[in-house]
C-alpha cells in the first residue's frame, strides 16, 4: 500500500509510491563517459591567472603566500541589480518591485576540476565561512530582506559551468514559500510551546532509521516525508533561527558532514547532480525561537512532471528509510 | 532594471530578469533529431489491438462503428492504491494517511504518432469531455478530496510513453499548494468582495497587452507575473469554481484554444516538451464564489535550480508582454 506522508515543518505532503518503488541502487547514475576534465582552464573567468574576467571580488580568503582559496564575485549576468531602490508599484492586480538586490558567485576552488565530495575538510570550512561572511554583510543592507545560498552541481541541476561554484542571491522581498514556512514553525510554536525542527532532531536521534550521519553539532537525516530519493536535511542541532548565527566550532562540524554526505552521493550514486541550499530566516526576523536554519541537498535523479507542477505535491518513488540506510552505510573510497 | 512581480491570486513572486532577458525566438528549441514515429506500434499498449495489454477501460467515446476514440484505462504503475480507506496514523511529528486513490491515463487517440497541437478540434472536445466524465464520476467517492489531470508531453517533461495521453491522480487529501491558493482566493474575496480571477481576466481584456488567444468563453494569457517563458493560462471566463460545471459549449471553446495555444507553441519554439495541468477546486469546497479554475500550460524550457528550489520562487529571463505578443501573432502552418 502507498502512503502519504506529511512533513510537520513544511506542511507539505508526499506521495511515498511503494508500488513503484525502487531500491536504492537502482537510482545509481549510467555510467556516462564523464569526461576528462582539466585542472586549469585558460578560457575560465574562474581559474587562476583570469582574475580579471572574474571581476573585482567582495570577498577573499587566502592562503599563507596570499594565494586565494575561495573568492567572491559579482554575477556577471545578475538577475538582481545592485544599485537603486526597492520602489513599489500597486496598479489594480498588477504589483512589482524594482529588482533590486545581489547576485554573486561564490569560487569554491583555484582547481577547475576539484568538487565538493573531494574537498580537503579546511576547503569546506573556508566556504562556510565566506558564506557567513556575505551573509553578515548583506544583512547590514537595509534594501535587502532575505539571502538564499545556493549550489547547481551539474546540468540537471541548473549549471554549465564546471568550475566548482555556488551562489547567493539577495532579494528585497520575502518569498511566499521562506514565509510561509516561517509562519508554519511560529504556529507549531504557538500550539506547542516548542520549534518544530527541534522536536524532529529529537524524535529523529531517537528513531535513528532515518539518520546518515551525525556528529557533535549536527545531524545529516532523510525526512520522514522526503519528497524526492536522497533528498537530505543537514540541521544544527542547537536551536539557531538564522544562518549568521553559526560558530566557529559549528562550521567545522558542518564541513564535515556537508563534505561526507556529498562523498556518500558520490561513491554510491556516480556523482549524481545536485542542488545545496541553505534555509534561514529571513533579515527582518532573524532572531526567533520558532524556526530553525538548515542546509538541504537536493539530488536531481527524478523529473517533477505535470502532477508535481499542478498539485505542488511529489511522487517519491523510494523509502526515505532505505535511502538513509544506503547512504550511512555507504563507505567513501 | 530588473522587475520582482507578484501574482495576486497563486501570492507568488518572480523575478523578471531583464539582464539575462532574452527575445521569444531564442527559446526556440534547437532541431534535434526527432526520430520518425510510427502511427502504429505493435510493442505499445496503448495502441488499438493491445486491449488487453492497457487493461479495462474506466471510460471510453467510439465513433459511430464502434471504434473507440478516446479511453481511460487505470494506470499499471499506480502512485495510488485504488483499494483500502484513507486511514490516519499519527505518531509524534509523524503523520501519514494510507496512500489510496485512483491514478489513471487517458489515451488520447488510436494513433501512436498524434500530438495535441494536430489534433482535430472534435478530438480535443473528446479528451476533455471524458476528463469531465472521469471528475464528475470520482467527485462521488467519499474517499477522494481532489483530482489533479494533467499532461506530459516529452522527456523533460516528465514522459517517455510516446503514445499521446493524459492522466489523473485523485487523491485522499487535499496538497498544501491547492489549499493555500483556494485560501488566498477567499481572502482576496472577502477583503474586495470580488473573484481574483475574475478581476484578472477583466483588467487583461482590458490591457490586451498579455492575451495570446480569446473566443466567446475563454481567454488565454501569459501571465503578468509568469514563472518561466510561454507559461500560459487559459480561464474561463465565467466564473465557475470547478472544472466538473464546464458546459458543452465550452468544452468546445476550450478544446479550440487548447489546440491553438499548443499548435503556435510547437510552430513557434519547435515542439517544446511541456506540461498542462487542470487546476480545480477540491471536492470538499467545489461550488464556491472565490476560487475559479483554469488550465495551466507550462513549456519545459527553463530548468529550475538551486535558487527556485531555496525560495519556492522563479527567475523568468523573458518578459511576459513579449512572450504572449510572440505567440498571438504566430501563425499556425
Amino acid at each position: 500500500m502507498p502512503e502519504l506522508r506529511y512533513n510537520i515543518a513544511t506542511k507539505d505532503w508526499v506521495i511515498i509510491a511503494t508500488e513503484r518503488a525502487k531500491r536504492p541502487d537502482d537510482f545509481k547514475r549510467e555510467k556516462k563517459e564523464d569526461k576528462e576534465i582539466p585542472a586549469y582552464s585558460s578560457s575560465c573567468p574562474f581559474c587562476p591567472g583570469n582574475e580579471e574576467r572574474a571581476g573585482e571580488p567582495t570577498s577573499v580568503i587566502k592562503d599563507k603566500d596570499g594565494n586565494w582559496l575561495v573568492k567572491v564575485v559579482p554575477n556577471k549576468f545578475p538577475a538582481l541589480s545592485c544599485t537603486g531602490e526597492p520602489d513599489k508599484t500597486n496598479e489594480g492586480v498588477y504589483h512589482s518591485v524594482n529588482g533590486v538586490g545581489v547576485h554573486e558567485v561564490i569560487i569554491e576552488s583555484p582547481l577547475h576540476n576539484m568538487t565538493t565530495a573531494f574537498y580537503e575538510n579546511s576547503q569546506v570550512e573556508n566556504i562556510i565561512k565566506i558564506y557567513k561572511q556575505r551573509y553578515l554583510e548583506l544583512s547590514k543592507d537595509p534594501r535587502i530582506k532575505h539571502v538564499i545560498i545556493f549550489k547547481n552541481h551539474g546540468l540537471s541541476a541548473g549549471t554549465s559551468l564546471e568550475h566548482p561554484h555556488s551562489q547567493l542571491l539577495a532579494t528585497p522581498i520575502v518569498s511566499t514559500q521562506v514565509a510561509n514556512r516561517e509562519s508554519a514553525a511560529r504556529e507549531y510554536h504557538d500550539e506547542n510551546g516548542e520549534c518544530v525542527y527541534c522536536k524532529m532532531i529529537n524524535e529523529e536521534i531517537e528513531a535513528k532509521e532515518r539518520i546518515i550521519i551525525e556528529n557533535k553539532n549536527f545531524i545529516g537525516i532523510v525526512p520522514y516525508a522526503a519528497f524526492s530519493p536522497f533528498h537530505t536535511w543537514i540541521l544544527p542541532k542547537k536551536h539557531k533561527s538564522s544562518f549568521g548565527e553559526i560558530s566557529e566550532e559549528e562550521i567545522k562540524d558542518l564541513a564535515s558532514i556537508l563534505k561526507e554526505t556529498l562523498a556518500k552521493l558520490y561513491c554510491g550514486l556516480g556523482n549524481p547532480d545536485y542542488n545545496y541550499c541553505i534555509r534561514t530566516s529571513p533579515f527582518t526576523d532573524s532572531e526567533n525561537n520558532y524556526f530553525h536554519w538548515y542546509l538541504a541537498v537536493i539530488p536531481r535523479i527524478t523529473k517533477p512532471a505535470g502532477f508535481e507542477v499542478g498539485s505542488g505535491m511529489f511522487i517519491n518513488a523510494s523509502l526515505p528509510e532505505q535511502c538513509a540506510k544506503f547512504l550511512r552505510e555507504k563507505a567513501v573510497i
